[in-house]
C-alpha cells in the first residue's frame, strides 16, 4: 500500500510518501509545498492544489493520511488553515483517495508508542522506522511521514483485525 | 458588472448572481447548494466545487463578492465552514473571478445603511433593491443576494471615486 502522509497548512504543507508491505517500508517521496507570504491567498491555495496534483500524479498513492484538525489548534490561524485543509481534501476526493485522519496523539502513540512523546522522539523513530539518514526537514515533512506511518500502522492492524475476524479468532 | 454573491458553508451554501449597470440592478439568478449530511464530508466538498463551477459556466460572472469569516462565527462549525470556503476560493481562483470579502456588518451597512440591521430588514431591502416578488429562500440565498448588491454600492463608489481621482476633484 502506498501512503501520502499531508500536514495540512496554507504556508508549509509537509508531505511523504511511503509504501508498506508485509510490514516493511520504503520511502518514495517527500518534501514541502511552500506559499509565500506575499502572494494572494486564492492564488496560494491554488499552488496548493496544483502541487498536490502532481505529487499525486509523481507517486500514484492509494490514500491519504492527514492531521485532523481541532477549534483550538490555534486561534489565530484556523481559518486559513482550514480553508487549505479544504482544498487539498477536494484534492484527494478528485484523485479517489480516500482519506483518513488521525490526531497528534494517535500518530505520538502509533509511532513513539505512546501519547505524550516530544516532537523530537517521534521525529527520531519516523527516521529510523523509515531508515532515513537524517531527520527530513522542514518539521512539517517529518511530521507527514509520521503521519503516514500512523496509518500504516493502522491499517496494518485492521488487515490483521479482519484477518483474525476471517478466521473465526 | 456581473457579480457572484457567495454566502459560505458546507450543508448550504446561498448564491445570486446580479448585474449591476448604470446604478441599475438586473436578476440573473439565484438558489443554494446543497449537500446532505449523510454525504463523506469529501464528497460534499466535491459537491460544493461541482456545482459553483457550474454556476459560473451558466452565468459568466466577473466578480464573486463572499462573506468574511471570524474565528467567534461559531465555534462548532468554523473549521468544516471554512474548509468548505476553501473549496469556494479555490472554484473563483480557478474561474478566473476576482474576489471581493464583506463582513456582515457591511453588508447592513451597504444594504439597509446602518450596521445593526435585523436580518428581516436586510432581505427586505435586497427584495426591493432587485425587484423581487419575494424574499428569496432559503435565507443564505438572500444573503447571498445581499452579498453581491454590497459589492455593486462598494464596487459603484469605488468607480466614482477613481473618476473622482481622474478629474482632479
Amino acid at each position: 500500500m502506498i501512503i501520502l502522509g499531508i500536514d495540512p497548512g496554507y504556508a508549509i504543507i509537509g508531505y511523504g510518501v511511503i509504501e508498506y508491505r508485509s510490514n516493511h517500508f520504503r520511502t518514495i517521496d517527500y518534501g514541502a509545498i511552500i506559499t509565500e507570504a506575499k502572494t494572494p491567498f486564492n492564488e496560494r491555495l491554488e499552488i496548493i492544489y496544483d502541487k498536490f496534483n502532481e505529487i499525486v500524479k509523481r507517486n500514484s498513492p492509494e490514500v491519504m493520511s492527514i492531521e485532523k484538525l481541532f477549534y483550538n489548534n490555534n486561534a489565530k490561524t484556523v481559518i486559513d488553515v482550514s480553508q487549505a485543509r479544504g482544498v487539498l481534501m477536494l484534492a484527494a476526493q478528485k484523485n479517489s483517495l480516500p482519506v483518513f485522519e488521525y490526531t497528534p496523539l494517535q500518530v505520538k502513540q502509533s509511532v513513539v508508542g505512546y501519547g505524550r512523546a516530544e516532537k523530537k522522539q517521534v521525529q527520531e523513530m519516523t527516521k529510523r522506522i523509515l531508515g532515513l539518514e537524517k531527520v527530513p526537514k522542514p518539521d512539517d515533512t517529518a511530521d507527514a511521514l509520521a503521519m503516514a506511518i500512523c496509518h500504516a500502522h493502522a491499517s496494518g492492524s485492521l488487515f490483521n483485525n479482519n484477518l483474525s475476524i476471517r478466521r473465526g479468532i
